[in-house]
């Protein structure tokens, strides 16, 4: 089938539904569970063979880690089914209703958004997620996974598929693009006749593809180039194990801390200090001239401040106070997690109210930026920019709303 | 000063705008007020030039009529600037906050967006309602207005400006562009490195170039091809005084209806009826083969169907059932406003779940899809599309949100 027809089918499903009872998707999502858990070893065997070329193809192990599957994270994607079954439906939620002097009742209602598309990278249990976020939420999805997972992907997408059918949920609820090329993601960026919105969950070069070509509304997620500034006035004991945290903990997740900031008021004292606890762990520790200084490291560059390590590395600067700190932050961000440690108040409200960017902290590691501990539970990924939706991405994001009125033959007067 | 000079000094003047109060954003609308009222006459002198070259250029009137300024429009913009200072201030609002069981306070904060742009067309009242509620929500605009209206433009701007300065607002809050051409706009489009948001207001095809060519967000506002379908149950005397209000009442504006969609059963009776009083009022009607049968007019083309005409021009079309008009309104709508006139429980129920658009109605005018109608006070527009802002845009929508956390030193388990 080719790429418009899957787009239209997608499409179709969208508007049936929009009609469905929370009932009926929890218990396709309980079907998908199902039907998961019941074939999973067919899903393991394509798998296997996108991990034998991906090994073939020379990809590096952390990579390969990302696109393997195993019967604990089969059983995870089965795990995820449950807990989205238990959050509650945002469709059909009145956000704010008013009755006009005239009679006339005005309610804000929540609906889902329509037909979406997700467009992402590698890791084969984003197609389970995705999917059965857009289902509880009354959206169809049409997925675009990489080329390295298409096996694991082609194989999850059919028994969803066949979960779906058996469920009675409209054909069509979920596609995937079986064409792994640049060019189709270009195409379907144009289908802004079919898709309502597009999630791109991968690189930065990948996201800046969709955002430069899309026709259709783009929520960006994922990049995350977070800081964490030590004040001066910091307790840096525990600042130790806040950036030991949020770098060590895990350091391939968008939350993690990639450059520290430090206040040189103290930066002989805390540098050694938190260096040896990284560079014990593995760290590779990149400074500006200043922190060298109080440990031998290796220089930054300005492509390490502008850089998503999503490794055991972390980028070090000296600042002189918390507006060198904050023009760090202004300039080098993606927008997604930063923390100030510190106990001065006047900086701690400083930085609360001028840092642009979808989490601020004081006094907490960067790594608490996530669906699950904001209460969103399961989360489509973390929105870095500004419309519609910032920082955890859950159901209720992936919901729009409208507005219904019921009269009795009112006229504008 | 080149566009993308003046896109940084707008993003710029957006970083110290995040930081104003409420106190100092009114005080500088209230002498945007005082500035505009005092110097009329050179708003008025630089209206009349637009105005005689639009003459010279043979614009037909009802365009001239929305370019012309008067002494009463230019006292309407001082009215609206007294409106928004009496707005309360969505920015710093607390959606949410929740304290988490170790102690982490987790809040939803509405933040503004940044710095927006606005592309419009001729009406030169849009240029100081669009800049006040841009600052009252903390935000930064730079304004592309149409070649019509820009001798009006730069005089406005110009003076809110200057007050902008006597209140001590960041220089750069309000940037007009003054090369008109389309390829400006192009670029404009491109200035994801400034801009947060992009905001067309005007035709179509405007609306339209705006999509496929931008970088950043857009949220499309002000399209109106609007529906109200009369049922086999609907009170019909009700039901004209309903259409007529909606039809003639202010035809150019977005929320009057285009199309009439009558239930077979009732259309012997319902058309002549409603016909005779439109035709009284000079509305030209545009009739399916079946609605021409029971009063005299000239047949719809399929494009009538797609169209806004903004003028006193109706589309008329015959149905089967409440299906029916729901699959002509999915098929031809712009998703603006709808609304079913009828006294069946089931099909109200049904219109209100089915029908896709910002706004649904049972039983009253499409005409109160409106920011004041809705209690938001001034709006930017209407929104036809689901991400962010859907109808009327006003305000709130014109911030974002961010989360702040403060804790005490806690890491991740």
């Amino acid at each position: 089938m080719d790429l418009l027809s899957k787009g239209e089918r997608v499409r179709n499903a969208s508007r049936k539904l929009r009609l469905i009872t929370t009932e009926e998707k929890n218990d396709a999502i309980s079907m998908i569970a199902k039907e998961i858990e019941m074939h999973k070893d067919v899903i393991l065997r394509a798998n296997a063979v996108d991990v034998s070329n991906a090994r073939e193809k020379g990809t590096k192990e952390s990579l390969i880690d990302r696109l393997a599957l195993s019967e604990s994270r089969i059983q995870a994607m089965v795990q995820a089914c449950r807990e989205v079954i238990v959050l509650p439906d945002p469709v059909g939620e009145i956000e704010s209703t008013r009755l006009q002097k005239d009679g006339l009742r005005i309610s804000k209602e929540r609906v889902p958004i329509g037909a979406i598309g997700m467009i992402f990278e590698s890791r084969p249990n984003v197609t389970v997620d995705a999917s059965i976020l857009a289902i509880k939420s009354g959206n169809s999805i049409l997925l675009k996974g990489g080329s390295d997972a298409i096996n694991s992907n082609k194989a999850i997408v059919l028994i969803m598929k066949k979960a779906l059918s058996l469920a009675g949920l409209p054909d069509g609820s979920i596609e995937l693009v079986e064409d792994t090329s640049r060019e189709v993601v270009k195409e379907m960026l144009e289908m802004n006749q079919y898709l309502s919105l597009i999630i791109p969950r991968g690189g930065a070069a990948l996201i800046k593809f969709v955002v430069d070509n899309s026709r259709i509304p783009v929520i960006e997620t994922g990049t995350g180039n977070c800081h964490i500034f030590v004040d001066y006035s910091a307790d840096l004991e525990k600042s130790v194990s806040i950036v030991d945290n949020a770098k060590t903990q895990r350091p391939g997740t968008c939350n993690a801390v990639e450059t520290l900031l430090v206040h040189r008021m103290i930066a002989a004292e805390f540098i050694p200090r938190v260096a040896s606890v990284l560079t014990a762990k593995g760290v590779e520790l990149r400074g500006c001239a200043e922190s060298i200084k109080h440990w031998k490291m290796n220089p930054a560059t300005e492509e390490d401040y502008f850089d998503e390590f999503l490794d055991l590395i972390l980028a070090i600067k000296v600042v002189e106070n918390v507006e060198e700190a904050m023009q760090h932050i202004e300039k080098y961000s993606s927008g997604h997690s930063e923390s100030i440690l510190t106990n001065d108040y006047c900086n701690s409200r400083q930085f609360l109210r001028c840092v642009d960017s979808a989490v601020v902290y004081v006094n907490a590691s960067t790594r608490f930026t996530d669906g699950g501990e904001f209460g969103f539970g399961s989360e489509i990924g973390i929105s870095t920019q500004k419309l519609h939706a910032r920082g955890p991405f859950g159901l209720k994001e992936l919901t729009s709303y409208k507005y219904t009125i019921l009269g009795d033959y009112q006229v504008r007067k």
